[in-house]
């Protein structure tokens, strides 16, 4: 399998998501600046795969500031926090990375600044390596829940890529696969970024699991035509009640789950729940630029004035939800995850 | 307002729906053949556009055998009448439109001709303008339903592109809106083929009425976070019982307004009602080519191997549709079209 980040010799290797499945490129980073711009462009995408992200750039913009006076040091950590905070508002996993880094470094301030970067590099790949082994539990869990010859539907992209780890819903759709069940995907292509057309089938089709692409606009029709017998999709914030901020579009989904009483799971790791925020209402939507809905591939497809808005997500309020799988077991309807146990265990 | 599609001096003018927005390109049509190529490839698109193509098209195949023998006239009415038939299998409003060109031949079997050609040109004429007729009636019918300051979703395509008028959904709009209600209309892009980017937005544009562009999976969000007063959209085929076909997503949507408690209507000549088919299951559903949805907007997005489907249409059942507006009046669930009226009717 592919090794969508790595860490190495003070760079950042990432794949370029934006021009899979036509080509696997891996690319280079060098600075803060650059991994800023690979999160906002989208080079790489998926909460977990941000929160990652976002460690190794806050790495990434202190190591040339490892022999500078400590107040300089935090003074960067200060900066370079905030640049990479502010990519991407809606998933948590980045601010939660990037606060542990800076707790880490809080606990360590009269170190020299050498020392406090060592230990944030350390915390970095503690928290990638986490992000691996929490992948894999979610989808064992998950996969449970898959029965053999299983027809399932999934929307935009959770696996390798998007985790940094074997992934979240795809995750456990790759070991339901490799427990021996016969299973088939339908993937929903995932308009306006085509995650599940780029990404989900080319990682579907790395782990050799048979899957068909369909358009957003098809589920229904899938549904209503073929046995389904799930959905399954990640999660880019779950406020404490189980109200789910994903990919636009997996509101639809859920809503057309419920209508052909197909179960609907989320499986993400407990670091996507936010222990500040109590319902989906208070969950911040990503609007993005106009452009991903009036063009594609940087060609418009609209008249030439033509409005349009790209909201990144949407919220599945937590009564659509059959169940919740995380790295710590499945969670039913009703939700009520408790602070306290969340903040322990994040 | 353009004419998108007219008959003048042996020769068929279409609006090449495919090149639109960017372009407005008439195409100049000669043969049997290039309307069969104009409709199979959606260069002319939209149930009752269709028909009238079809009925244009039948009279450009005959056009020389005028001189003929009255038995080769009719063998060659034969082998057009199923060239065109088999074009695209769902909309009804084809072979009804080609039917009563036949039934119209029949009738003068013994006369000579060029007599029956020039009669089945005028009943082409007919056609076209019985269709306009019911399109300002439908839109008429339709305009009653939406309040003023109304905030509307469509689907597809049904303005004067698909129909040949008014339209039908989009013709409900364009009246509320000439009326002096202000709306406001969220368009589906409507994916694969993009006809609501592409066709919709430009005709509302056309038409000075305020749009704003989603993807088809932003629908439940606007719903969600947004008044939205109604769901309007076209037919391609309806059943005895009301079961509506009509181009993928539509039953989405369908799901989506009713979990919104939003209402949902379907705006269709009363050809459109199929009195041979007694509910969905019968409708028959045309499955595209693949590449439809691996590529987008003519390059692929998908692996290279992968798999699709692409059914054109799907079954919205008629417990979900409010009312269905027809140029006869607004007939609202539950549905029992009698055979006896329809065929009067039509």
């Amino acid at each position: 399998m592919i090794e969508p980040i790595y860490y190495e010799d003070e760079k950042l290797y990432i794949v370029d998501q934006r021009k899979l499945p036509q080509t696997l490129k891996i690319v280079e980073i060098n600075s803060v600046d650059e991994v800023v711009e690979a999160i906002k462009s989208l080079m790489v995408r998926g909460a977990p795969a941000i929160g990652i992200t976002g460690a190794y750039g806050l790495v990434l913009g202190l190591k040339d500031w490892k022999g500078s006076e400590n107040e300089r040091f935090f003074k960067q950590l200060d900066t370079c926090y905030k640049l990479l905070l502010e990519t991407r508002p809606t998933a948590v996993n980045l601010s939660w990375a990037l606060n542990r880094l800076k707790r880490k470094a809080s606990s360590l301030q009269e170190k020299p600044p050498g020392e406090i970067w060592e230990a944030l590099l350390e915390e970095a790949r503690n928290i990638h390596d986490e992000e691996k082994e929490r992948c894999e539990k979610i989808s064992l869990f998950g996969a449970s829940l898959i029965p053999d010859g299983a027809n399932i539907i999934t929307h935009c992209n959770t696996g390798p890529l998007a985790t940094g780890g074997l992934g979240t819903a795809l995750g456990s759709i790759i070991i339901a696969h490799e427990e021996g069940k016969k299973v088939h995907v339908f993937v929903d292509e995932t308009r306006p970024l085509l995650q599940g057309a780029r990404l989900t089938a080319w990682e579907l089709e790395q782990a050799g699991i048979p899957h068909t692409l369909i358009t957003d606009s098809m589920a229904g029709f899938v549904m209503a035509t073929q046995k389904v017998d799930l959905v399954i999709v990640g999660a880019d914030r779950i406020a404490m009640n189980g109200d789910t901020a994903n990919k636009i579009g997996t509101y639809n989904l859920a809503i057309l789950a419920r209508h052909h009483e197909i179960p609907f799971y989320v499986a993400a790791p407990l670091s996507t729940i936010d222990p500040n925020i109590e319902n989906g209402n208070g969950i911040p939507i990503e609007f993005r630029k106009p452009d991903e809905v009036t063009h594609f591939n940087g060609k418009r497809v609209a008249h030439e004035k033509c409005k349009a808005i790209s909201p990144a997500f949407d919220v599945t309020p937590s009564g659509l939800i059959t169940a919740i799988i995380t790295e710590r077991g499945i969670y039913k309807f009703p939700y009520n995850f408790s602070k306290s146990e969340i903040d322990s265990y994040i």
